[in-house]
């Protein structure tokens, strides 16, 4: 805090957590707009190198079991994703939609990593269908890690309620 | 506002309107988390001792009709229910997902009470269901009271727009 | 920034940039409950005498076409749609509730004016229907000016991705 020169303040440091949690807020919805944009390359950027990328269902992350509907170690794999699904449209063409709310800031590190969590909603639209539907929800238990000054992922658990996915799930969340 | 020495600006007066936001915010996320993590006793213990929880349909308070689908006078109240709920598993098992937005701070009493809405919508995954689906929506009217320095809910009255309520409503809102 | 007598410093900016967003976050809330309590006057109010509203979809906002569902140029023109839709019930009755979520602010002009985004969700209980459904959901593309102190729409583009609309869309989104 080089910008405080008085001593701090129980409102400085509560002024401090606010502005850390409109980071991680603001970090959340470039998050999203990129996935609901299809800007996969961008999203695979937000991850710090050794990036953790799971998607997991809520019953095995609860019993312990750390297999995944997605898994990446490292943003190698997570841009080998993102490049085979910009690559390969295997997919029926979709409008998706995040929406995260419930942010939460749960502490700092010692070595400065950010535990987060926040709940979130994807809505979908198929194109040949007039409805939307929800796609997938649950939360995201995040550990941020701050790069060159921004933030970046290190760990993002995507932690999903609903037991079956419709279709494929063929997009990140 | 002890922290301030200099005397308060516009500016100041903002931000400290901000501060009292982000403690809402933060008081609804983790009120929220309780209830879908089905932690009951802690979701009893954010009211007040004195502290009153309606859930009540848009039409019936629109009306002036006090009538309630849940309707719990102090903290007591709540606690019974809570615990009703942990120990009998009346219920089929199912997951929630609380998603609070449009926070909003409408006032500050002579008092210190604090009033407050925001918009919640539950999403419900049932075990044998393969879909989610919303279970209700609505708003809540709040009164907030500092109680040591933390806030607890006087009196939350959870105002649900859909008329009837899938299933059994079993769990708090 | 009158208020601010010391040199600016990042974290000043940071505070600045944060209360501008409250601003909006704010702004956004007090809108969706006008339109969820049908306050269509109010609502019409929150444009400026210039203001720009239309309602159009995803694939005609991303080919270019202008053709929207709802197109005002002008408070007048908005003016007479909110008189038109509290005068002339001719929708079946229902309740509806907007979730405003993931708002960013992408800029300030050299005019002072604010361009933001946000996604927002429309969810609708019919009068005669117990379960609640997703009306809606799109984003919010908007210019904001200021207009004596307090924000106002120049602009704002609700680009929804349904691409059907259940029944008619009769009240703004």
């Amino acid at each position: 805090m080089l910008d405080a020169p008085a001593p701090m303040t129980d409102r400085d440091a509560r002024i401090d957590r606010l502005l850390l949690k409109e980071e991680v807020e603001a970090f959340n919805a470039a998050y999203a707009a990129a996935l609901d944009e299809l800007r996969l390359a961008d999203w695979a950027e937000m991850f710090t190198p050794d990036g953790f990328y799971v998607v997991i269902s809520r019953e095995n992350h609860d019993r312990g079991r750390p297999v995944g509907l997605i898994y990446c170690e490292g943003r190698g794999m997570i841009r080998d994703r993102a490049f085979a699904l910009e690559k390969t449209s295997m997919f029926a063409p979709r409008y998706l939609r995040h929406v995260v709310s419930n942010t939460q800031v749960l502490g700092v590190e010692a070595n400065g990593d950010i535990r987060a969590r926040a709940n979130y909603v994807v809505l979908q639209v198929l194109f040949d269908r007039p409805d939307a539907t929800l796609h997938q929800l649950g939360r995201y238990e995040d550990v941020f890690r701050r790069v060159d000054g921004e933030l970046r992922l290190l760990s993002r658990r995507c932690i999903y309620d609903s037991l079956l996915v419709p279709n494929a799930l063929c997009i990140p969340v």
